[in-house]
């Protein structure tokens, strides 16, 4: 079993309306120092898989089919082993 | 100039509809291996801030004040100092 953690991104080129809201909001509250915000999503996965790269390429599919929109998304894909004992 | 990545991950014992149903969606399209998803928000900041501390500081407030809800969510801050030729 691994468990999978997908970050999921905007494109530097694509707009971020939720990340300027957010920055917005922020200064609102007096945290001006905060220049730029860009908001994504974090995907957690357990993959009931053989190997690590069995793992990977079930995580891969689920980004390009379903989880992120490619042309305007960039994903990243960390396994990790999970200890059996404690799941 | 600092980057902080924020990890908002809900509580382990918040039911995760969003999370379900991506699950759901996957088993449909044939990966029965995914068994568990559970969806969090990935922020990404630029903090102008003379140190790590008072950059962490602030994107502390920010998490507790704006971007997580701590009675449902857990929150992680990572900061990198940015290369300023870069920016």
């Amino acid at each position: 079993m691994y468990r999978a953690k997908i970050e999921v991104t905007l494109r530097p080129s694509i707009l971020d309306p939720q990340g300027k809201a957010t920055r917005h909001a922020l200064h609102n509250l007096g945290y001006t120092a905060v220049e730029e915000v860009r908001i994504g999503k974090l995907i957690e996965m357990h993959i009931d898989a053989a190997t690590k790269d069995a793992a990977h390429d079930i995580a891969e599919a689920a980004c390009r089919k379903l989880v992120a929109n490619e042309v305007m998304e960039n994903y990243s894909i960390v396994l990790t082993k999970m200890d059996e004992s404690k799941v």
